[in-house]
């Protein structure tokens, strides 16, 4: 039996919101990681960013993004939107916060 | 034997790259089946954006935020930044790009 074209969507919001809690799951231990380098930072008073560091990841980020199929300049924006929040996290811990 | 905390760094910034990877094949399979929605929107006639499913999308995954530990403001601008890309994409299917 064929199904309705309204069950089908269904399906695919299905796997959206599926793939969304995974999308934060794995931010989240991101953030793990990501709060404990910025605390190995503030000990060692290294600066919360780090323009080689970004640049290495972006670069990586693209090439896999080439890789997977997905638009390299969405990809690099969205990380650069993550870590646009991880140096604001990283300057909190650093000011004590 | 104690690591050194530029080791420990290193460690840090290798899960980090793999969990940008995660991102990105992820992020790759959402998108073929967001892809997938576009067409069948096209097919049908129905608008790109659709309000009444971001709003469901924003108030699941801030709850999942909030249960994953992850600040559900920053969740809800990433998911929406996605959202806007998926949008630009459903109007280039319509428009038959």
């Amino acid at each position: 039996m064929a199904k309705t074209i309204d069950s089908q969507l269904q399906e695919y919001r299905d796997s959206i919101d599926n793939i969304n809690a995974a999308l934060i799951y794995l931010l989240s231990e991101r953030f793990k990681i990501t709060k404990k380098v910025g605390a190995l930072k503030a000990e060692r008073n290294y600066p919360a960013a780090d323009k080689e560091r970004e640049a290495e990841q972006i670069t990586r980020l693209r090439d896999l993004a080439e890789a997977a199929n997905l638009d390299p300049d969405f990809s690099e924006k969205i990380l650069e939107f993550i870590i646009a929040e991880v140096i604001r996290d990283h300057e909190k811990i650093k000011s004590g916060g």
